[in-house]
């Protein structure tokens, strides 16, 4: 008899070289996907979505992960909610919709009606033994920092999320997303492992060859180089950047806006890493011309340069937040082979399309960049099926992030299978 | 050493809890759909078509159940008969066409050449050794009760067909299927496990809020209520609803149409169960006006107001015939997620469309009807497939016949386990 | 517990049964697929394109062989290599067109650069401790056959292939390929295994009733027949025949044309079968008049009646060279029950489209032959999906080479698992 020896995933999360990329199985098999799911998705807090996207009580966002769907309500007490979607009677989906609002939830399969609480208050024909107080909505952890929404879907989620929530709100504060308006939100499938769309997010190592538009706000020094590598004039500009940035996050400390670095990202369940960068160019904001697209400042920001604090969040998001808006990056696994990436702009509740910001402008250097990172995503993924491909060499200077997040992912799969 | 135990089918089938619905594997499995075409479709007697396909001889109807094909011929000696679609020689299948008529079953990939009734007659170049006597076409069991064409796959099939061709012989003689035409047929793929569309036809909870035309003609308490939650008014029309069937029943049995129920849902092999219901409104036919939609009356009828025969078969099948016309559903599985339910309107075989009925007026109920399950049927398996699913309850006064079929569906599966 | 038991490959390896088709697994089941990739595909030397396909140094051939992408590269020297096509950094794929030039291989990821013969030259941002001559592309092994390309992706190639090298090379030099011209390229996807579309083409029993095109140059009498069933008339066209193409062979000959058939399709890792076969009609070429195509003859011919030079090599290829234009097929499987068939048509590297030939008329036959082929693959493939289908016998006088090269296929699982 021959058969194919099951993938020993304990073998492999044992022999990862640190400093590597990935054996392969960990981007192209359905079983380490499946494990993905289960352990990185079903155990950890994943982010969301935003309060932004919920403004009224009884505004909802459908969320898929995987084969789990989840509403995120807001309810008659301002508070957000998370709920499985699934009628309690026969299994039925409560929404199909992407987002909507409603005043109870019906399901349109035989009518059980629950409250936006999740209380089950009507089923028909049930009988008068039938007790519905057993039979309300499943709930899911749900926690939201400085207006973003992360979920857990285990019975018992990480409590060093309390760290994570610390930092992050000091933060955002000034930015207030609470009271953010959703300007824009697109969708966009990439055709890779899940994974490699984090790690590609987690350098710009790349960016010169591969982000013209990024570029006009990003100045290359903020993301590592190779010190032995530069001429003399680099040597100066990047003298040059690290004086500048140094100065700008005490001047802002200064003025009360949390800038410091904070950076866990291993070791820990909820790990992330937070910074405010200064940006290139006129250093106002992420565009074409390196200025504002909004004219009406989010939260209670009054000057214009305040860089972009980046937030990244492990294992599914990242968040550049400047002085006129803010971008919200979140990552679905679809299936081994795709990825689901979608990206929010945020801007002051009261700014008004048109008026105080062109859609266009507001949205065109992520458009470009998310495309230019999907294909380089893509192209990544149909090497790495390759027998003949074996794990390459992370760059210290440029992609110690990358090895952070593998060796993070690598940690939480160890963590859960020590457990068994 | 990591896998994933296989799913254990046996605890799952010696689990499940009488009166709720199934486990999510059941539904979204790979292992169960295999199962469920071997077992469930694999050795009982399936519906899959119907005589008046194939009226003449020569005429005959190619069915797919998962990688089965099978062709339906009429001989010509004019007797149904059916095939396995696969020529003897190299494999390939016979007949691609849905239907047809042939003189012989030539295979076109190199001519071998069989008679209607599976012979081979013709075998070019296999030299003088070769023996054709035994290399006809594989047959497959073949039933036609009432012009309802039942096959069995299996080596030995079910005898208790008999108790079944029974009841439906007699109750569907009036009709004569056999001499009836196929006005309209139409092909659906609903977007769930074939199994969420059986358990959709087995109740009539759902018809309320979703059915608007098919409600022209039905009655609510047709299809069962709780008693103890009905007002007054309802209690009422209840009992005159009741008094009103009974004495129609009575009436048709005293013109000799054979009309009293009959329901052996569970505990057998062969499972069925046949009424003749009342219908609302103008109680002649399954329209708009609830009135009778070809003016040709079917087989031997002269009354309009039959009510409607209703055939459920177990696992795939049901049927409604009107004193002026039929309907036929059938059921294939295409995979864990995808549903192939195949409707037939048959008419009187002389009734000209055009002038003795409206194609439209024929089909509008039923076109609508089948759209509006899919759609339930879809949402019902997007949400079995959460982790978070859990069974519920069936309604004890609305869904009985559902949870028969899953008994059924259960103690076939059950059966089977133990043989091995 | 229940599962399915694992396919054994292995009994159904030793249980085949000689003269007759494959048992279904081999044809339809993912397991025998996924060691088809492993075994026959990883392990034996593949035709993989032609030297036409890459005149100049740089032009390079992308092949897709599974999950394996191989570049097909001419060097700087002139000489043909082929390299995996990932980079030794993230395993980015390096190019993605399926044809091109390149002075240098640059990753668009992050600019890693090799030479044309794999060498890294340049990675920036590493480090001065990293060892670039450490992470030059991966060769695969790469062999030109009188301007055939055949690869071997096992660390060790089958070193039988001199045999056959030996025989092409010398019957292929008068036609000069590798100084040949690509005057047309057609990839075809067959919806059926890559087995069924090599017993496709091992025989022509077929031909008569499927290939009208193909018949106008193609006799019946060369592809084998049942001496015991032909009348009188066709017997003396058959000894015809074998007189006529007797002459030509040694007349061949004589003229330094090598032309005797050799046939060794099975007991070796390298199997293959060659002869130069008479034509029907004119006796030119394989048109639709049976007259040459191309005005300019190929290589150093001078004669236009020089029949057609078939090889047939093990696993998935077939090269029709005659005196104006040759036919190359070569045959990748893409999953169990989807094959590429690529036919790629050669001239004489000095003809010019519509001067020396017309393209329409050069192709005409092979493109209607393809689609007909394919669609008795489909068919077939559909056929041996069900479980009725049961191995069956193959011609003893026109299928030989067909139960030939299925000998072969299960020889070489056999010599696999004897290994294990």
């Amino acid at each position: 008899m021959l058969m194919r020896a099951p993938l020993d995933i304990r073998s492999l999360v044992e022999a990862r070289r640190p400093g590597y990329t990935l054996e392969a199985p960990f981007y192209t098999s359905r079983e380490v996907f499946d494990l993905d799911l289960d352990v990185i998705f079903g155990r950890h807090w994943i982010f969301a979505g935003l309060e932004a996207e919920a403004p009224t009580p009884g505004d909802y966002r459908k969320i898929d992960i995987g084969a789990q769907s989840v509403i995120l309500v807001r309810g008659d007490d301002g508070d957000m909610r998370a709920f499985h979607n699934i009628c309690r009677h026969r299994g039925a989906q409560l929404v199909t919709a992407e987002r909507g609002r409603v005043i109870r939830f019906v399901c349109p399969y035989h009518q059980w009606t629950y409250k936006r609480d999740g209380e089950l208050i009507n089923a028909r024909q049930m009988g008068a033994d039938f007790d519905k107080s057993c039979h309300g909505l499943k709930p899911v952890h749900l926690r939201s920092i400085g207006g973003l929404l992360f979920i857990c879907l285990a019975e018992k989620a990480p409590d060093d999320v309390d760290e994570m929530a610390a930092a992050i709100e000091v933060r955002l504060a000034p930015h207030d997303l609470r009271n953010a308006k959703v300007a824009a939100q697109m969708d966009l499938v990439e055709h890779g492992n899940w994974k490699l769309t984090m790690e590609n997010n987690r350098e710009c190592y790349h960016c010169g060859a591969s982000h013209p538009e990024l570029l006009n706000s990003f100045s290359e020094y903020s993301v590592g180089f190779d010190p032995g590598a530069v001429s003399g004039r680099q040597q100066a500009e990047a003298n040059a950047y690290v004086e500048f940035a140094t100065k700008s996050v005490a001047d802002w400390e200064a003025c009360g806006i949390a800038s410091k670095p904070v950076e866990h990202l291993k070791g820990r369940a909820s790990a992330f890493r937070t910074e405010r960068l200064v940006l290139a160019g006129e250093n106002e904001s992420q565009t074409m011309d390196s200025k504002i697209a909004c004219n009406k400042l989010m939260g209670t920001i009054t000057q214009k340069k305040l860089g972009g604090l980046h937030i990244h969040t492990q294992p599914n998001s990242w968040h550049h937040a400047m002085s006129d808006h803010a971008i919200s990056f979140c990552v679905f696994p679809l299936s081994p082979d795709d990825t689901l990436v979608r990206t929010t702009w945020l801007v002051h509740k009261d700014a008004v399309e048109g008026t105080d910001y062109d859609l266009d402008n507001l949205t065109k250097v992520w458009k470009a960049t998310n495309s230019q990172d999907a294909a380089l995503v893509e192209r990544t993924h149909a090497g790495v099926k390759s027998s003949a491909y074996e794990p390459g060499p992370y760059s210290p200077f440029t992609e110690y992030q990358v090895d952070d997040f593998v060796t993070w992912y690598i940690e939480r799969l160890g963590a859960y299978l020590a457990e068994g």
